[in-house]
C-alpha cells in the first residue's frame, strides 16, 4: 500500500514519522504494510527531522501518480486542489487536512471522488483529533441531527480566555497570542472568524447533507469586542466565546460564527485555552459533547493517520 | 435490504418505529430501502405501540434465516447468543446492544463473524449513543490509545450524585433510585459494578485489541460505601464516582471498576445524574472527552440505528 505525502510542515512531518514508527502496528491492522513512497516539498534540500531525505521530492505530480493513498497536508488552495483532483481521477484514495480547500471546493472534489469511486476524507480539517466528522457522518447516520454548536477555533479561544480569566486587556491578549505563535500568519483568519467559518461549513455539510458555501455563513469575528463587553459579561457571571453553529433552516441550513455571551452552565463556556468542544443535538441521541485539542501537529496527525487507515481499508 | 429485529422492549420498539419514520432518509442514504421484515417477540399477541402487529413473530429462528441484517435487542445470554451465531453463520450482518453477551462471548462471536466475512457491531452496548467504540476502533486507528477512563453506569452515578449534591443519605439514595426505576431489575448489576465491568471489558478490547474477560476485571461496587466516605470526600472538595478504566499492562491490559475519590477538576467529577463520560488518552491525539446520555430507549436506539446503517453498507 503506497502512501504519498504532499507537504512536510508540522503536520506532515508528524505523519511521516508516525508512519515509520508505527509501521508494524499498521501492517497488523491492515494485513499489509503502509509504505511511504515519497514526500513532496517545495525545497528538497532542506532537511526534515525524522524523515528519510531520499523520500523528498519536488515533483508532486509524479509522486501522486504512483500512490494508492495521497495525503495532502501542504495547505493553501493551489497546487493542493489540482494535486487532489489528479489523485482522485487516477483512482487514489485522498486524505487532506486542508479546511479552507474543503470548505471552498469540497463539493466539487466529492463529485470527482464519487465519479471515480474513491474516498475523500478530511477529519483533521475540523478540530484536529476530535473525531466530529466521523461521528456526524457514521455514528449518527441513523439519527437526525438538529444542531451542531461549538468552540472550534483555539486561537481566539485562547485570547478570550486570557481576557476572561486573567483580566488581560483585550488588545494586549491579542498581541500576546500573536507573539506566542497562537495566531495564523494572517491573524484575520482567526480573529475575523474565517477559520471557524470554514469549519462550520464542513460541519454543516456533514451533519445535514446539504450544499452550503462560505459565503452563506453569517460571520462576525472578535475584533469588534471591547473591554467593556468583557466587563459586562463578567458582571453577569457569563463569558464571551466565539461560537460556530449550524442548524437546519427550511430546505437548507443556517450557519453562523459569532461571539456569544454564554452563561457559566453552557457546556461551551468552560472550555479553556486551545481546547475545542462541539455539542451535537440529535433527535434520538439527545446531546452529545466531544472535546479535545483543536490544533497541534501531533493532534492533527492523529486524525490524518486515522483517515489513512480508513482509506487504506478501501484499497483493493 | 431486509432487517430482522429480535426483541421489542424499550430499545426494540424505538428502533422499529424509527425504521418506519425514517424510511425515506435511510433509502436516500443507502440507495435502497431498509425493510423491517419481522420482529421476534416472546408473546406476539401483546400489542407494541407503533409496531405493525403483522410483523410480530415468535419464530425467531425462521426470521433470522430471511434477513440481511439481524438486530438483537432482546438482552440476556440465551437465546440471543444462538440466534446471533445462526445469523453470522448464515451470512447476515449482526447488530446488538447486548453488553453482557458481548462482554462474555464477544471474542467467540467475532471469530464466527470473521470466518463468515460478516460484521458484528455493538456501539449501543457501551454508553448508548455516545460513539466511543467507533472512535476507539476507527477514528483512533492510526493512533496509540494509552488509557480509557469513564463514568459508564448512569444508575450508580445518579445515586452518587444524589448523595453528593442533595445530601441524601446513601441508603436512602439507593432506595429512591430503585423506586424511580433507575436500577436494573437485579440492582446488583449496577451497584456491584457488573454493568460497568461489562462495558469496561468491551472498551478495553476495542481500545487495545487484546483478549480480556469479565473475570480479569478488578471490580469493586458502590455497596460498601458509607455516609462517612461521602462526608470525607466533600470536606476535601472532592466527589466519589464509580470509575471504569482500562490501560495497557505488560502484554495485556489492566481493567478496573471501582469507586474513586476525584478532585473537582477531574473531567469525571462534574458528570451529573444519568450522564456518562469517557476520557480517552492517546499518544498523538492527547486527551479526548466524549459525553452524553448513558441509557434510555431512544438514545440506545440511536446507536443501534447507526450500526444498522453501517451494517447495511456492507451488504452487497
Amino acid at each position: 500500500m503506497r502512501v504519498a505525502l504532499l507537504g512536510c510542515g508540522t503536520v506532515g512531518s508528524a505523519v511521516a514519522r508516525r508512519l515509520q514508527d508505527r509501521g508494524e502496528r499498521y501492517a497488523d491492522l491492515l494485513g499489509r504494510p503502509l509504505e511511504l513512497v515519497g514526500v513532496a516539498v517545495r525545497d528538497s534540500s532542506a532537511p526534515r527531522e525524522g524523515v528519510d531525505p531520499a523520500l523528498l521530492t519536488t515533483d508532486a505530480e509524479s509522486l501522486v501518480g504512483r500512490a494508492d493513498v495521497v495525503v495532502e497536508v501542504m495547505g493553501g488552495i493551489e497546487p493542493a486542489r489540482s494535486l487532489i483532483e489528479q489523485a482522485l481521477r487516477g483512482g487514489a484514495q485522498v486524505v487532506t487536512a486542508n479546511k479552507q480547500l474543503v470548505a471552498q471546493q469540497g463539493e466539487e472534489l466529492h463529485a470527482v471522488a464519487d465519479q471515480h469511486e474513491v474516498g475523500l476524507d478530511y477529519e483533521a480539517a475540523v478540530m484536529a483529533a476530535v473525531p466530529v466528522l466521523a461521528v456526524l457522518r457514521d455514528s449518527l447516520a441513523g439519527d437526525e441531527v438538529t444542531s451542531v454548536r461549538g468552540v472550534v477555533n483555539g486561537s481566539t479561544n485562547y485570547v478570550l480566555d486570557l481576557v476572561a480569566r486573567e483580566g488581560v486587556p483585550f488588545a494586549e491578549a491579542v498581541r500576546q497570542a500573536g507573539e506566542l505563535g497562537y495566531l495564523e500568519a494572517d491573524p484575520t483568519e482567526d480573529l475575523e472568524g474565517l477559520d471557524a467559518a470554514a469549519k462550520a461549513v464542513i460541519l454543516a455539510r456533514t451533519a445535514f447533507g446539504v450544499r452550503v458555501g462560505l459565503g452563506e455563513v453569517d460571520r462576525i469575528g472578535i475584533t469588534g469586542l471591547t473591554d467593556d463587553d468583557f466587563a459586562h459579561a463578567a458582571q453577569r457571571g457569563s463569558v464571551i466565546k466565539l461560537v460556530a453553529s449550524a442548524r437546519p433552516a427550511g430546505d437548507g441550513v443556517s450557519v453562523s460564527v459569532r461571539p456569544e455571551v454564554l452563561p457559566a452552565h453552557d457546556p461551551l463556556a468552560a472550555v479553556q485555552g486551545g481546547t475545542n468542544i462541539v455539542v451535537i443535538e440529535a433527535v434520538s441521541a439527545g446531546e452529545l459533547r466531544l472535546q479535545g485539542a483543536g490544533a497541534g501537529g501531533d493532534e492533527t496527525a492523529s486524525a490524518v493517520l486515522g483517515d489513512i487507515v480508513r482509506a487504506a481499508r478501501r484499497v483493493r
